[in-house]
């Protein structure tokens, strides 16, 4: 599937969240074949659940699926992966990730490419101004997801981290 | 919390598990005051859920958490976890992995220790006696799992893998 009709899978996903009053994230995985076996968006607030990021909780709505349906799979996703759905597209052998933006986080980039995932960025404006809104209006919310206490959020602009 | 204490949570997660019809791989989380935070067993058979193993099932039925909650926590699995379950314990900062058994199934604790997770292998017979009888009856659900697509289990035992 051509990246940018991907992420737009995943980019209407988080701003169906954003409606939500949730964390604006979202994913969608796509076959070798073009098909799409699932997408997803971060529902920390809205199912009061840690777990369900963006990627994760797309991986749960594809349901069980056999190692194969995996193999050559794009994982969609606006923003720059944590470790856990780091972790995730690594477990079940997911062959890329495509990142909306990785400029308010930056998750396991490299380590993706250390296990062997290629990893695209496509430096999308309208999923950082999201992310970017999102940040400002509930940084609270937005360190529990990342598993920090806090951030510095100034004028100049949202650093990303590595945490 | 004692070590043998916080496993046998985990191991009787796993247990539940086992007589579900499920893969019988359990988790606890315990804070640092030695309160448990969760328990949570792996789900994929039960709920249809291929992202809820141990770890992660223990991490949601937690709950939303603030950071601080998971400083100096210990997470007790039965088993060694898998690259998702990994990147969970990172993303959240836990402390301490204490593991039940790696000869089943051997994951990511080598990337924990590089982040500065302290894991604890216990060797416990039980629970590898527990993983090996669910792997010799029912190795499909566990390659789906673990994200493979076929392995090889011969009378001299269960190898490990890292992948």
């Amino acid at each position: 599937m051509d990246e940018s009709k991907g992420l737009a899978l995943a980019l209407e996903e988080a701003q169906i969240g954003y409606r939500e009053g949730g964390i604006p994230i979202g994913a969608a995985l796509v076959a070798a074949d073009g098909r799409v076996l699932g997408r997803g968006r971060n529902m920390r607030v809205q199912n009061d659940n840690p777990i369900l990021h963006g990627e994760t909780s797309c991986l749960q709505n594809a349901g069980r699926l056999p190692s194969s349906a995996y193999q050559g799979s794009t994982m969609f996703t606006t923003l720059s992966p944590c470790d856990m759905c780091t972790g995730a597209c690594i477990l079940y052998g997911i062959s890329r990730v495509v990142i909306g933006e990785n400029k308010t986080f930056l998750g396991g980039e490299a380590y993706l490419k250390q296990r062997g995932v290629e990893v695209v960025v496509l430096d999308s404006s309208e999923c950082r101004e999201l992310m970017e809104k999102f940040i400002v209006e509930k940084p609270d919310v937005w360190n529990e997801d990342i598993g920090v206490e806090e951030r510095v959020y100034s004028r100049e602009g949202i650093k990303a981290s590595s945490k």
